[in-house]
This record gives structure tokens, sequence and C-alpha cells, in this order.
């Protein structure tokens, strides 16, 4: 099937679209799902899903480590507690997860960027505790915070990625001590989106809300997100004492904590997916619980990361159809519990930004969306499952954000997009190429890839060097970032964040492991 | 995040893995969908989308140019015809199309590759009608019968493809005249799966039915579909002789009809996808009406091909957000008519099988499992927007085929999924590997991927010589055709075949163009 070309006429428009693409980088906003759901369980199999998860907790139960003061409010709050294991009766710890948000605002520096999560809201964010980076020029190295630095441009850059993210990237430069000074530092001031603090230790997590506290003040985050801690289990049914630790530093202060479980099946987990999914579930209320006895209404978000593993290597994989259908779950189960929803993004085992990585990434993000995922980690970058954030990934993964954004918003089905006149204008047999409806359309319809839609013909794209998709997303970033432009700070708020920065580093010697 | 891997023991595993792998490759049945579709619209939107669809056939009409017969067909079935143009009162098409079965069978060769078409069904085909073929030592190239040898060999090999397609690549050393004599007599004789005979000229349909009734019999094939035509519209709206002759062939045999319209938003049709529904679906019934015209009760298959133009270069793109909502939609307008869905799989413009090529791919395919379909076209190949078919592509695109037939299989949930003992066995904290429940379930429960999925760590990855999915598929497929048999034929029927062959080979000069 050949295309006729039209190329005197093209050309004229494309300059004006080129022009046009660039103006809209700007100032995003969450996009707002027009979609269904995928409802892959009917109700008497979610009804056994959550018996399941209430079993778990009830017969097994969940242990919260080197945390006595969790223990505390846990069994003051009717849990049966021996030791450090917690256990619940049915319906208890849906019960407890009962008061928190099902929406709520994340704001960010700039009002414009500010998001909501929850409703029909989604969301995107960059990947997440990567400790290397790579790139087509430097190769596979650990990441610095240079590479954090530009991975936050890059994003700020993006109209499809909605929040700055946390850990982009570890910057392994730093002192581990005071990595998230930096990190914080860096999201406040060359970004204006919504961002994710330390969790690393209690004490880090507080530096992140006192420096917060320096642009947003004390008063307004007194009941406005700002900023967010992103709690991971120890699967199989653990939390230890520093992520409750964290959870608790950002409930008390009424910011929001993502609770996520990690699970690999056959190892954190059973292998099967609908214990998985009971075990995640578990896990998830039983930590949304503690927030809420921390604070009740305090904004939380209900995550997950199931995953499956490759039983030959014992390695995990990722956007596996296992995988996938457990995600669609949760987001079922979500539901039940009247959260938002966290979904994991353009997640892969690839080294490299090649078909494996997209096929993998392009079904796991998939799953995320049709889970009904309000905000969507690891949407950009992650390669070598997460160890390695590439940059080339990074800008690959952006585009296909701006197409799963244009696919939330669904069909809009009135006058114009059915055309009467179009086909009156164009009869059997005739193009369309030249109609009103044609040529008043055209410009605005269709989202325009700006990277992975390449449409050159064989002959073209070999005089232009036979670029596949990774080699011209090296150009891509690149080009991105000569047009970053730090956004504006009034200069006493930099000068008081840059002193907490640099007291805060003073006042203890660097540690590295 | 970093997974041990235990290698001793694992590596035991692997060896029993690996023979079992080669045991399904044999004999695969269409996959039953145990996942729902996505209804993209709701009750109101497809009315009226049904009602534009009427509002085009009454208003605009469709052309069958150059066929009398079908002209005359409509007069007498009570459409308004002027000239060429055929007009249909509002819900006379779809009237038309009722007599169509909902549901039949695919016959095989060998029986055990006969696939349903309908109900909840889903089966999978190569990619169809490239006149090139790539792979990374040959480069790109003209398509030759080998190559087409080679691709109905690697089809006939996957459990994932449960039909053996029809123009899998244009055998182009072969004259136009004489090349459908080969391919028929390639899918018969080199494969036992179910495949699609010429059309491009209503005797070239004839042959390959001659050729069909040698292997299964005149009788069998009255009330038996053996044999399909692919019927593509010249859109917009109009049928050209050389199609509906071949239609009738297929129709009179009681052999089955692909009916796809292939719409370029903007070019063959409007630019929104709205219009460009309702323009499949009318182009869809009005072509069907003439399957049902010529033998009521004849099986058809309702395609479609609808995807968006990149205006700046005027090519076509493929597995974008647009095109992919509108296939969800289609699907629905298909369940309406209760006719059974085809759509279209892995299909991109990338040259080469990148990461464009497997994300345009991925997200074609997803559509086409969401929209319902029951029979999937270019599941396996395509690049360059069908100029191509890639060996390495073909490979890669079969892993993804695999995946998907274990998605659409969705969540079983039962005692042994819930797995109570394992959570008993495993307390928190400690890991699933060794319980027994994951010993017991782990070789079966996840899809394997074998080729796609690489999970090598990096310096594995490294020391094997970083190769990248496409690198990687090289290999595969030159491994899958050393794996290759032909399968048995009775010497008489073979003799026949070729006898035929040979016969109208020779009746005739060679044409080439």
């Amino acid at each position: 099937m050949n295309i006729k070309r039209q190329p005197s006429r093209r050309q004229g428009r494309a300059k004006r679209l080129d022009k046009k693409a660039h103006q809209s980088d700007f100032y995003p906003a969450a996009v707002k799902r027009r979609i269904p759901t995928t409802e892959i369980c009917n109700e008497a199999e979610l009804d056994r899903l959550e018996q399941h998860a209430d079993w778990i907790l009830k017969e097994v139960g969940i242990e919260f480590r080197g945390d006595p003061e969790a223990i505390e409010l846990f069994k003051e709050a009717g849990a049966t507690v021996k030791g450090e294991r917690v256990r619940f009766d049915p319906g208890h710890a849906k019960a407890l997860c009962s008061t928190a948000p099902s929406e709520f605002v994340m704001h960010g520096r700039d009002p414009r960027h500010s998001i909501t999560v929850g409703d029909r809201s989604v969301a995107m964010t960059p990947g997440y505790g990567s400790p290397f980076v790579t790139d087509h020029e430097g190769g596979r190295r650990y990441a610095t915070l240079a590479d954090f630095q530009n991975f936050v441009k890059l994003t700020f850059l993006s109209p499809w990625l909605h929040h700055s993210g946390g850990t982009v990237c570890e910057p392994v430069d730093i002192p581990v001590n005071k990595r998230h000074l930096d990190m914080v530092y860096t999201h406040l001031r060359y970004s204006t989106k919504p961002f994710m603090g330390g969790v690393t230790a209690p004490h880090r997590a507080k530096d992140s809300i006192e420096m917060a506290k320096i642009v947003f003040g004390e008063a307004f985050m007194e009941d406005h997100c700002v900023i967010q801690g992103n709690i991971n289990l120890n699967s199989p049914l653990v939390l230890d004492h520093v992520m409750s630790g964290s959870l608790k530093v950002y409930a008390r202060a009424n910011q929001g904590n993502f609770i996520s479980p990690f699970i690999l099946g056959g190892a954190m987990g059973p292998v099967t997916q609908p214990a998985l999914i009971a075990q995640a579930h578990a896990e998830t209320m039983a930590v949304i619980a503690l927030t809420q006895l921390v604070r009740k209404g305090s904004p939380v978000i209900y995550g997950n990361f199931l995953t499956t593993l490759d039983f030959q290597t014992g390695a995990p994989t990722f956007g596996t159809p296992e995988a996938n259908l457990g995600i669609l779950a949760l987001g079922q189960l979500s539901r039940r519990l009247k959260l938002p929803l966290r979904g994991i993004g353009h997640v892969t085992a690839a080294k490299v930004a090649d078909g494996q990585a997209m096929q993998e990434s392009s079904d796991s993000m998939m799953a995320a969306i049709l889970a009904g995922s309000s905000i969507i980690f690891h949407a950009t970058g992650w390669l070598e499952g997460g160890l390695t954030m590439g940059y080339e990934k990074f800008v690959m993964d952006l585009d296909r954000c701006g197409m799963m954004c244009k696919m939330l918003q669904g069909l809009e089905i009135d006058d114009n997009q059915l055309a009467k006149e179009a086909f009156l204008q164009a009869q059997p047999g005739e193009n369309f190429l030249s109609v009103d409806h044609t040529l008043a359309n055209f410009e605005t319809v269709n989202y325009r890839s700006d990277l992975l839609g390449d449409t050159d013909s064989f002959e073209q794209w070999t005089e232009k060097g036979r670029l596949d998709a990774a080699q011209r997303a090296h150009r891509k970033w690149k080009e991105m970032l000569t047009r970053y432009q730090l956004p504006e700070m009034d200069p006493a708020t930099d000068e008081a964040l840059l002193d907490y920065v640099a007291r805060k580093k003073d006042a203890t010697e660097d540690q590295w492991y």
C-alpha cells in the first residue's frame, strides 16, 4: 500500500505545525480520563479476592518491625498484636482506610502545575530510584547529581509529565546522608511541578518537609499537600521502621504517602496472580491504615508494583501478561476502597531502548492506564528492571506518554467530528485531503509524535542515516536540554533553601553507605 | 532493586523447561477470550454512529464499479440504484447483513488446526501483502517465493499463529498472473492451517477454490469453510469489479470473505475518527450485504483497518491513539451486527524492528484485542506501513502474540491460585522460592517469553555480545527454520495439486504487471 505524498502544500503546513509544537510544552494539566477502566474480575471474584486479603491479615498478619509506636497505634485501634505481628479481623483494615480522602490536590510551586489525584485525573511521573544512567555517548555509568538535574529539567519541559518525581536517579556522587537535600532543592528550584521528598530515614523526610515549608509556607502546608513520600513495603507482609518512620513524618504533616508493595511473584509472594493480588491488597490496606491512625484524613495513594519472575534466571520480568492482569484486578480493588490508584508505567528488563524495552514498557503502561491509575510512576526512562535510567529511553517514553494522554481523552462524538459536509464534498472514490473539513481540523485532531512515530519513506530514512528510534532519541534529549530555562524564584526563598542545605550538610560527616 | 540469583537449582529447572517449550509448538487452537472488551462508546453514542453510517449510505451511497451483476442484485433487494451508485434506506444494509453467521469454523487440512471464528475465539494470522522483505544479513529486497515459503513455515511452526495467512509477502520473482497458484500450493502443502486464496482476479479466486477442492473435496466444501478471500474496498465508498468479482466467487462457493475498508483519515475519509468509524461501518455493511445477496448464509468477517496520517509527510501512521480509539468503537459496532470481527495486529511505520516498531505494534495489537477481534491480521512481520515483511520483526511479534494469547485467558481464581498454604509456609519477611506451592506451579503459571523478555543481568548481557532484541531475533528465526518439517500429504493429492499448477501455468503467457 503506497501513499502518495503531497510535498509542496504539506511543507507549508509542516512549518506551522512545528511552531505550534513548542508552545504547548510549558503548562500541562493532569489529563481527565474519558475512557473506561478494564474490569477484569466480576463482583464475586472481587469479593473472593477481598476475603482472601482479609484472611491473610487475620491468619498471617503483617509485621511492623522496629516501630513500637506503630504497634501501639494498632493495638489502640483494636487490632490483635503479638510482638511485632499485627492481625486484623475481617473488614477492620478496610474500615481504617475509610478516613483517607478519595481525591486531593498535589500542589506545584506554580499553581498551574497543581494536579488532582483521584476522580478521573491521570498524572505521570518519571522513573524512580536507579543507581545507574545510560546514554548513547557515555554508556552505562553511576548516576550523578548532574544527571538528576538533567532528568528534572527534562520532566519540567515535558507536557506529558505532571509531577517531578522523587529519586529520579540516585545522585551517587553525593554522600548518602546528604543526597535528599540536593534532590529536594533540585525539585524545588529547577521545577515548579509537585514532587516527592526523602524517605531513607525519618529525619530526611523531616528535612524534605522543612525545605518545602520555606517555599510553600507552614500555614499553607497544614491543609495542602505539596510533597509526598514513596513508602515501599518489605514484602511479604513487613514494613520496616525506616519506612514507617518516614510515613509517620509525612502523615503528621498532612502531606502525601504513596503506599506500594513491590512483589515479585514466586519470591516475595506466591507464584500465582490471585494470591499476589490479595497479598498486595492486604499489605496496602494495613499500611494505609497506619497513615490514618497517625493522622485521620491525611492524603494517601493506593500503590502497587506486582510483577513476575523468570524462573530460569531468577530475575524479574516486566510488562508480562500475568503482571498486567494482576494490576487490572488491583485497580478494581482500589476502587472498592475509593482511594486514588498509583500505577507503574514504562517498565522493562531490557538493557537498551530497543524493541523489548518498548514492548514491555508499552504493555505495562497500558495496564496502568486501563487499571484506572490516577498517578503513574516510572512513566519515563526506566531500563534494566529499574537499575538504569536511560536518556534515550526517557524521551521515547515521553512521546508514548503523550499518546496515552491523548488516548485517555477518548472519542468526542459531535457534529464537527461526524463531518457530514466532508462526505458531501468528497464523493465516492475522491480524496479528502483538500476538503474544507480536513483543512479546518487536520492541525489539531491527532496527537503529533515527535520521536517514535517516524513516517519517512525508506529512501528518506536511508538518506538521513538510517537512524532507529533510540538514535533519534539521542538527538532529542540533547535538543530538549538546550531549551530548558530555570523557572523564576524569589531570591530570598532560594537563599533560604541554599542556607538550609548548607547548614544541614555542615552539621554531619559525609556517609557513603 | 537487585534480585538474588539461584543458579544451581534453577539450571536444572531451566533444562526441563526448555524441553517443554518445543512440545507445545505443534498443535495450537484459537484462544478463548476470558477478558472483557473495551466499550469506549455508550449506547447513545453507538446509536449516533450507526445513524451516521445509515445517513452516509442513504445520502451519499456506495459505488460498485464495473459489476452490473452486483448492481442488479442490489436493485432486486430494494436499494436505490443510479448508475453504479447504490443507496440504502436506514436499516436496510444492516438487515441484509443479518443472514451472515455470527460464528463458523475455518477448517485446516489438519483438523486439529481448524479454528472457530466468532463467539469468544481469537485467532492470529501473519502479515499480508508486502512486496519487500528484510533481514539483518540480506537487508531490504524484493520478496521471492522462497521468502513466502519461509514465512509459511515459520507460521506453521508457531503455536501463536492459528491461520497461515494469504499473500504473506508478494513472491515478486513469479509472474503476476501465476503467483496465486504458487501461494495456494505453498499454504496447502507446507502448512495444515486455514489460509486465504487469491483475490487479484475472479479467475484466480476460482483457481484457489479448485485447488482447495483437490485437498478437501468438493462435497466437504459445500458446507465447510476451508479458504477465504481478503476483500479490500477502494475507500471512500467504492468497491471495484476485481474485488466484487472475487468476493462473488468465494461467496458462491460458500467460502469465507474478509470485508475490510482500509481508510487513512484525511485521505480516504474525513480526518476525524467518528466520521471514519461511521464510514467504515457503512462500507463494511454494504459489502457484507453483497455477500449475502450472492449466497445467503455464506461466511463473512467484519473487517477494518482505520488509521491516521502524518500531515507533515502525507504518510500513514500506525498504532496511534486516534486509530486505536476508532478500532475500539468499530468492535462495538461489529457486535451490534453480531458478526465476527477482524482486527489488525502488530502494524507500524518503522523501517526496522526497533523501539518505534514495537511500541506502535504493541498499541495496535492491544486495540485489536480489546476491540474483541476474533481473528487478527498482520499479527507478525509487518514493517514500514506494510511495504516490508521483516524476518526479525516476524519472530519478535510471534513472542508478543504468545503474550497476548496468555493475557486473553484472564485470571482464574480458585483455591490453588489463592495459595493459602503458601502464606502459611512462608511467614512475613520470608521468601517463597522454595515453598511447595511455588515448586508445584512455577513451570506452568507464567508465559515464557523466548525472545523479547530477556532478563540477563547487564554483565551477562555484555558477555553475550550486547545483543538487542532484533539481533537476538535474527538467530531465532534461523533456528526455527531448521526445525521445520514438511507435514505429510497423500502423494496422489500432492501430484494432483502440482498438476493443476503446471497446467494453469502452461496455459497462459507470463504477465509481469
